[in-house]
């Protein structure tokens, strides 16, 4: 490790799909950094000593220089200014924007939509054994109200199948808009490998969870060759983007 | 109108908030541009024409030499890449981080907040009084299944007294937040006035509108000090981010 990277942590969960952006980015960088898992069963994200790093009460956060850096497309574009061998944005302005919707369209869309279709398959149960004290002592520490609500509903008020579907047609749309873009690839944001394929590819490794609500990869050809290609890559496997399996 | 900016075209909504976000940046840089007006309650954004240009079907969309850019949060940061001179992007990674997490806290809360604390006052009334087969009709146009389902609340399942409530708490930690950073300003992003400045003026420019819920910038030294520096601006006049009044 030199002396530059000495500098450089990340809090992050091995689950969870926006440090695995972030894991994703410095691997591919090849940058060393030294990494601290974050509980987040336990709740780790919730202490005073964490949501000093980052109001937000998520991972992942960056430490830079004794700085951190919140969010992970926010990390994501730090990181490749920073570190700018091995770029990961593309140099056309409007390659950049493109690579910028794609970062959007996840943070806003994808997310959400794999947080509800998944609920009922690690957090939910958890959460609906809690007491209502302790639904009420967790709830308490949740900083960012919209977080709040997520857990008060895996708790008591599960997400229905109105919801549900409507998260389907989310990922569906999601696989539509790739397609789409792909024709004009072989990448989401054109010629080379960006962000914004390393912004996906978290939730596109989770899609087989889905094939019973009718979402097949290989419906989608273009995003079939581009995931190939992707999970190819040794950075990929280096930064564990792995199918999340249940003890459950 | 000089010759690399006459190919710069606007498809805006003077009341809307993300237009009004673009038109703060090119009156701060005064960059020429074509302004088209899309009548949003019209439902404009929805013909096939406008969703050629953004598959979202929303406001605003450039078009630059040809290519359309979408997004009002990716829009500002091509247009300081593509019309560098009067930056309004710190010049050090650290603030640009900082920077870009107000664009997306805007994109991700503040706005989720306004409509809903709002929907009562524009579109609201308005989306109530279509019958069933014009809901089903505006609906099946909409290509976004989120914007969809907000439309169908608004026309048929109106925002609860608990969503508002929690609208509310969104936007006093918006402004705990900014009051936060504006403590290392003067701006939100640090010493000098940025993209995250601009992305917050169209939503704090309607913060008297919720007066009866308690919400009262004055509570808020600094955001008030922020707020009257920010509106003097004279781009912030030209971009005319004025008060939305009603006529209904």
């Amino acid at each position: 490790m030199d002396e530059t990277n000495a500098s450089l942590t990340l809090y992050h969960a091995w689950v969870s799909s926006a440090s695995r952006r972030v894991r994703f980015v410095l691997e591919e960088k090849e940058v060393d950094y030294q990494g601290i898992a974050v509980d987040l069963l336990a709740f780790e994200q919730h202490t005073p000593e964490y949501l000093a790093l980052n109001p937000n009460g998520w991972v992942p956060t960056l430490v830079h220089d004794g700085v951190p850096v919140i969010e992970s497309s926010v990390i994501c574009e730090y990181l490749d200014e920073v570190f700018p061998a091995t770029s990961l944005v593309p140099t056309n302005a409007h390659d950049r924007a493109r690579m910028r919707v794609w970062a959007k369209w996840t943070d806003e869309v994808v997310i959400r939509a794999f947080q509800v279709a998944n609920w009922n398959r690690m957090m939910g149960p958890i959460a609906q054994q809690w007491s209502d004290a302790e639904v009420e002592r967790k709830l308490s520490v949740i900083p960012v109200p919209d977080r709040r609500e997520d857990w008060r509903r895996m708790a008591r008020e599960p997400f229905s199948d109105a919801d549900i579907s409507h998260a389907v047609a989310n990922i569906l749309r999601t696989l539509d808009r790739m397609e789409h873009d792909l024709a004009d690839g072989p990448w989401l944001a054109g010629k080379n490998f960006s962000l914004a394929d390393i912004h996906l590819s978290p939730y596109i490794v989770r899609i087989g969870e889905h094939a019973d609500r009718g979402i097949h990869l290989k419906d989608y050809p273009r995003c079939s060759d581009w995931w190939t290609r992707l999970s190819a890559r040794p950075a990929f496997t280096r930064a564990r983007i792995e199918p999340v399996t249940f003890n459950a």
